[in-house]
Order: structure tokens, then sequence, then C-alpha cells
């Protein structure tokens, strides 16, 4: 492997430039504020964690971790979500706060990838889990809340598409008794949203002709709240209809928070994460192929740090939603540039000073300060390169001379 | 090395729970609302850099660095400080910005450590970086705004102690010409403030008396302008003599923006930094026996990017101003619980949705929901934990029943 050149930085990360950093970090104050006002509090992990303990825990396939050794020749990765580091500190730090416990976060998470173009292995989330409630209304919560913090982050036209996955799991148990293999390729095939090859597959399978209509019917099972009585007529499986009864009971509480309008019931969806045990979700906006939200509940993970806890939350794609939502609408910004001589140096300053304080509390104002060279003349206002709203100038007359405009 | 417990994480990480957090973030957004004001402009960088590029132009000791390998086998190091990677966007993505360029910064940053007790892996630092303006203007800006971040963050009490390498590089030389090994022993001393060490070193090399005395007095070249007069006195070397002209016009800058109240010459005064070429600063808060913030002009970086330019800067050690002012004075919150039956959701779930957004406005509020459990009567309202400002019942009166305080 060659050097890299010097100015080259690793595959998959990226420098944010200010109007970036601008819009990105506008994003990352609203929803965390929003988060806030519904009783959220924020927390923040470290960037490495044991490979043994939340590397494992976290559902990423090993060969998508960032590994490293630390100094005693343990296994450290970089994190590479924040779910499993706050299963951690709910069964550590917190393991004397009664539930339900409220967190958010927004963080950087890492991915280890392959060569493959526009993937990214840095990224942020931001979102939260709600920990300790194992009833519907804590997952219609965080759905609700999910599509508040779409909003805040300034993303107007979405769909959440929910979906569980003890009904798909009972429904394929039902037809495809213990066989396992088949049940993960078409799960495979569902989680991929490859609808043609999950037909293949099941033609493939030689089932009953009444079995094979019915795994084929899930297809179609998208709507609103009446796809949960179309899927009773489905199965007879018990995980499968308890798990629609606590969709309906999700879908009734999502219409009392008046939010089932951007709400879809998909039920061939798959979460990602293979620590989900119940609810998944996921939230597309207009236009785009890849999901702007990700969430789900997961009722197994937070025992695995030695806390038994029910548990549910969510992910903002936030990167993702910069993307999306492209390049800051210019804001409204006073720049203020103050030149001086030697002699006028005190009273620029002061000047400059006292226009950063008012620039606080009224119209951003960004005030910078610069010397003239001795042989620019007070006056030579123009061989900068423009941008500033205003270029004051505190010249010869003296350190008492006021600015020119 | 035996498996890391579940609820462990990784030496000199840490967790930051929500109080530790609305502390970490006020300071995070008044320094960096501060540097705006000066017409800085944040930019975010990645956690990983490539070790050839910016681990090695970082100045961090190799075995400092957290090392690991991307999937084509090139070392990749997690950043140890932001000055390397923002020289690298300086000299690539904004080659064509005119100079001077102002950047600012919050970010973590990673250090690879001994098994010492209490030192820290990841820490943030807070930051600038005045890239293209070699003037005595320029290093006093910084060091002004230094200033104005500290007491921004909420510092009250400190003291900034300024030096200049090239005046004990000089003042060196021109004592022990060519005596690399005893010149760095010396400087080393200083770097630890070793006052003893040095004196002692000093005895070691057997030096002509008067020569001797010349490079112990310097250990007394600390206070205001007048230091600058002293140390003219001690060198005929012109390097030194040049730094110390520098620092002249620095210190009078200073007192046109009012601060050099909180400035202290310091002639011992050595960056930690191997990449530092003139002045150099750290700033201490009463009391604490380490740095707040350090910084220095360093005119060799960014050229080994591809763009040769002047520049200088600082960090603050945010997480140890975090530590300094402990946790947050409690804010004043209204934090309220809406609890409702099935019947009374509807209500409940809008009043909860009216608070959130009055709060926004107003005094910090968040509003969390809960439904009663079945054997749970609508005004059994204390067997929750307390914490709450008030608590809303909708109860079995119906949708329309109104809250009850």
């Amino acid at each position: 492997m060659s050097k890299p050149k010097v100015f080259e930085k690793p595959t998959g990360v990226k420098d944010y430039l200010p109007e970036a950093v601008r819009q990105l970090r506008s994003i990352e104050r609203n929803v965390l504020d929003c988060m806030s006002a519904w009783g959220y509090e924020q927390i923040i992990t470290p960037t490495m964690e044991y490979y043994d303990t939340v590397g494992v825990a976290s559902s990423t396939s090993d060969q998508k971790l960032f590994k490293l050794l630390n100094k005693r020749g343990t296994t450290l990765v970089l994190r590479s979500d924040m779910t499993a580091p706050i299963a951690r500190v709910v069964a550590s730090l917190l393991k004397d706060k009664t539930f339900p416990v409220r967190l958010s976060y927004h963080s950087n998470v890492f991915r280890a990838i392959e060569e493959e173009a526009g993937r990214v292995a840095e990224f942020f989330q931001t979102g939260v889990e709600l920990v300790g409630d194992p009833s519907a209304e804590a997952d219609a919560e965080v759905v609700a809340l999910a599509i508040a913090s779409l909003k805040a982050a300034g993303v107007d036209r979405f769909k959440i598409a929910i979906g569980h996955v003890g009904f798909l799991n009972g429904l394929l148990e039902e037809a495809l008794p213990g066989d396992r293999t088949a049940q993960e390729q078409l799960k495979e095939c569902l989680l991929s949203r490859d609808y043609v090859g999950y037909r293949d597959q099941l033609k493939g399978l030689r089932l009953q002709a009444h079995v094979q209509q019915e795994l084929e019917d899930i297809l179609r099972l998208r709507g609103g709240g009446e796809i949960c009585d179309a899927a009773l007529q489905l199965s007879v499986n018990a995980t499968a209809r308890k798990s629609i009864a606590h969709l309906c009971e999700i879908w009734e509480v999502l219409k009392a928070y008046g939010v089932s309008e951007h709400v879809l019931i998909d039920l061939t969806m798959i979460g990602d994460f293979s620590y989900y045990t119940g609810m998944t979700f996921e939230g597309y906006a207009a236009d785009l192929g890849f999901p702007v939200v990700s969430g789900g509940r997961y009722d197994n993970l937070v025992e695995q740090f030695g806390r038994p806890a029910a548990a549910t939350g969510f992910a903002l794609k936030t990167t993702r939603i910069l993307e999306l939502l492209g390049a800051e609408r210019e804001v409204q910004e006073e720049r203020v540039l103050v030149r001086y001589t030697a002699e006028g140096r005190a009273a620029a300053l002061a000047k400059a000073q006292e226009l950063r304080r008012s620039g606080v509390s009224t119209v951003t104002e960004r005030v910078e300060v610069q010397q003239l060279l001795q042989d620019e003349s007070a006056s030579n206002e123009d061989n900068r390169d423009s941008g500033y709203t205003r270029v004051l100038v505190y010249g010869n007359e003296g350190a008492e001379g006021g600015g020119r405009q």
C-alpha cells in the first residue's frame, strides 16, 4: 500500500465546512430541544468500548466493527451505535434510577466499510431510548417523538412504516415449522425489500398452495389500522396474533397523538438490528430511497448488561438529513471588519468588543479586526475580498478617531 | 487478559450523565458563540485520520497515538488534537480561501495512555486556529480570545502565562553552542516546571560562572511588560532578541485589548507541542495545578500539508473546565408528569403537546406522559418517585375531562 498523499483523509469519512456545520448544529439543537421537551435527558458515552461487552451486544456484524487494541492487549471497538452503550449505562451508573428512564443523545458512530462507493465509515445519529416500559404506549411515544423530531429537524414530507418482528416470526414458523434456513432467507429478502426474490424463494419451497398464497399476501399488508384486521385473518399462530394485537394498540395511541396520518402499517417491515424483539419502524422522506430514522423495541438487550428491562427507541440518521436538506438557506448575518492603524488600535479594538457584545442578543454579528499595513492608506478598503456587510476604519487621526463606514 | 465485566468501559474514558452533559453543553455553546462573535467559523473533521499524514504531523508522541488498520491495511489514528486536521483542511478543501482564515471547533481528542491513575484517553477541546497572519496582532488576538473564551465558559479567576520558544532556543544556543543534548535536557526541565532539576542540570554542565548565572536568571523572568526589557539585557543572540521584540509587540496589543491584567510574561514557558515556532501560552485557573488552555504559534505546520502559511491558535481543555466548575447549579426547570387512563388519553396527550410547545419559549419545561395501570386509581399520584413540579391526571370522566393538579 502506497503512502496516502498529505491532504488525503481515510475512505468514508468527511470534513464538514462552516456552512454544513451551521446546518448540522441547527438540526442537532432543534432535535435535542424537542426530545428534552418530551422528558428525555441527554447523555454522552465514550467513543471506544470493549469489544467483548458493547461490541458483541451492538448487533453490528463483526466485520463492520472498527477494532483496536489498548495497551493491555484488550480489544476495543469504536461504537457502532448508541443503543448498546446506553444499555450499559442504564445497567451500571443508572442502576438505581427508577424506570421508566428516558435518555437522548447526539453522537457520531462508526462502521468499517467495504471498498464501496458512497458508504460512510463515520456518521451522526440523534436519538432516544425509553427503558423500563413494555407497553404499547411506550412504543407509540417513541414513534410520535420520531415524527416530532423529524419535523424539528426541518424534514416536512415523510412517512413512517411500522411493523412487528413477532408477526413475521410467528407466521413463518407456522408456514415453515422448524425450517430456520428458509425462514431466514425469506426475512433476508424482506429486509432488503427484494420482493421479486421473496416470491422466487417462496416458489422454490414448493409449499401448499394456500400457504404460499398467505405468504405472498403479506406483501400487500400495508396501510392504516385496517391492516391489523386483515393480518388477523392470515394466522392462527399465537405469537403472530399477539404481535398484531400490540400493533393495533400502538395504532390507537398514535391516533390519540394525532400523528397517524404520517404512519403506515407495513407487516413486511423488519428492523435491521438483530436485537429487535417487537415493534420496529423506519421513516422515509419523500423522494429518498433510504430511511432517515429507524427504531424499534429491544426487550432483551439491557439484560445482557445485568439489569432486565424492556426498552424501545429510535435514531435519526442525522448525516442523511443534513444531505437531504442541503446547504443552509443563507442566514441574515452581520459581518463586520474593523481595520486600524497602530494609532487607532485601542479605539478599534474597543469598538470591536462593543459590537461583539451587542451582537449576541440581536442579529448574528461576527466582528473581525485587522491592522492596516504601513503602505496601505486608511481609506483603502477595497483590496479585501468581499463578504463584509460593514467595514470600519480607525485611522491616523489618533486613537480617539471614530469609525468611518 | 481476562474478559472485561459486562458493565465495564475501557480505562481512561467516561460516561457523562445528564447533569454533566447540561454543563458541558452550556460551556460548549457559550464558548463557540464567543468565538463566532470574533469571526471564527466552526468546522468538524473526522475522528480517524491517516497515520502518515495527520498522525505524524500532530506532534503527539508515537506511543500516545491510538492506531488501527482500515480494510486496505493502511494505518489510521484517532485524532490527538485538532490543529493538524485543520491544517490539512486549510491546505486542501479551503486552499482557495483568502488568508487570514479563522476557524473554531469543539471536539473530542484521544491519547493512548499508560496504566496511570487519572489519565484520560478521550477528552474534549474547544479552540480556534488563525491561519495566514504572521503578525503580533494575530498572536495577541488569540490570547485575548482565549481570555474571552475562559470567561464565556464561566472560569472567573485565571492567569495566562505567555512566552516564546525563540527566546529560549536563542539563549540556550548562545550559552551551549551546538550542544543539543544539554539544551533539550534543560528545556525538558522547564516544560515539566522542574526548577530544582533545571538548576541541578546547570551545575552539572560546568559552565562559566556568568553564563550559569544568566541561565539561572531566566527563572526570575516572570512579570509584566518590564520583563521584556530585562530579557533584552540577558542575550545578544539575534533569535532571542527578535523573539523578545515580538513578545513586546504582543504585550502592547494586549494592553489595547484591555486584558493585560490577566497576562504574565514568563520566559520559561515552553509549549508542549513540538510544532510551536513562536509565542506560546498557557492559562491556569486559580488553585489548579494544570492548565485550562494552551496555545501558540506554529508557522511550519500548514506547509507540511502543501500550503505555506503562518498560523496561531489555542485549545481550551474543556473537560478540565467542566471538572473545575463542578456540577451545574440547579436550573429552574418545570418537570411535568401527565398521567391518564385509556379514556383520558387523547385529552392528556393533547395537553402534553400544548405544554411542550409553550415550554420552548419560556422556562425550561419537560413533559412526560404515563398511562395509569388498571389497578391504580386516577388520584393515586404518590407512588411515583418525586422530582416532578406538577402532576396532571386525565381520568375516567372521559376524554373531555380536564387535568387535575
